[in-house]
């Protein structure tokens, strides 16, 4: 029905997480309403992406440099160290921008059930790391999960007796929820880490 | 805060329609999963649909050739044509694969308030292959609007006299509709035009 390069294309489209048939279409569509910049841009940042952009050496950040902006930004706290499980948790916390220490990206969290183990996820690099740059603080950035409370307590654990502060992120009620729709398991933690109001 | 070129394609995924900020991210994000294959597929058809796809000379259908399929198909019904306003209608209808006959896409609807005319739209092609082809019948499809009507009844004022059936969609309740979210316009048509129960 399609000629063969919109038919290619619209399988392309359907590759990006959450796009069925009928919104690859309506991409594919739009296509012919690029001008020749956005087109050029969309096809040279497609190259550049998985050509230019890497990890960075120290953090795993995704940079095109060999050490990312954060690594390499002096005013930052070299005390304080965020461990998340994904790049995309740097960008959310930097932009919120209240975070100024340093970050360290795993490659995911420890889930035996899926045979991911603490090998695969880059702990030696991370201990490495904590060995070499003597942070006051380690941060725990993971998603609430029985995987993420794994990769915690092993962590926490090879860390015992290094006096160093382990800490995670507060569980509790997100800010603008409808109470009715908060799972119990939640609201038990929010109750359980109640704060008095000052 | 993304390295650069990150940064660009967030920057084209947002060119997509209805594509905001953390969708361009997700799709961007997407990239480094791609295999080879996918890349170089999405990379490829997007040269290619700028490239080779254009009008049927014929019907405006997009094709990579000289006529569209439909043009070209001798077993379809030539006496029958289907007016419809844009390329992606003609593909709605081929995918019911219900409709046997020929195709004429406009460019766009007649809207005199947005400073469209009829020649705007290439009402002059139409009628061309109208007196060329000698349909028995016109078929209007278009979506149910003012800018439909005014089309609808421009070209139909022209094709008085020349013994043609002129035929537009039936208007009503869609089918799988829940009646209390039918507006009033729908819901008129929907009464006037009643059907007898057989």
């Amino acid at each position: 029905m399609y000629p063969d390069s919109l038919k290619n294309l619209i399988e392309a489209f359907k590759c990006l997480p959450s796009v069925g048939e009928k919104t690859a279409e309506r991409y594919a569509f739009s296509i012919f309403d690029f001008d020749d910049d956005q087109l050029s841009l969309l096809k040279e940042s497609l190259d550049d992406v998985r050509t230019k952009v890497h990890p960075c050496s120290n953090c795993n950040t995704l940079t095109e440099d060999e050490l990312c902006y954060i690594c390499s930004d002096s005013k930052r706290d070299n005390k304080v160290l965020c461990v998340v499980e994904d790049v995309k948790s740097v960008f959310l916390f930097e932009k919120i921008g209240m975070f100024h220490g340093k970050y360290h990206v795993l490659n995911g969290l420890i889930s035996p059930l899926d045979g991911i183990n603490p090998e695969d996820i880059g702990i030696d690099k991370l201990l490495d790391r904590i060995n070499n740059e003597k942070f006051d603080e380690i941060i725990f950035a993971f998603r609430p999960s029985i995987e993420g409370e794994t990769t915690s307590l092993y962590i926490k654990k090879i860390l015992d007796g290094l006096n160093i502060k382990v800490t995670k992120l507060a569980n509790g009620v997100p800010i603008g929820a409808d109470m009715e729709y908060i799972d119990s398991l939640t609201l038990e933690r929010a109750l359980n880490d109640r704060k008095e109001v000052s």
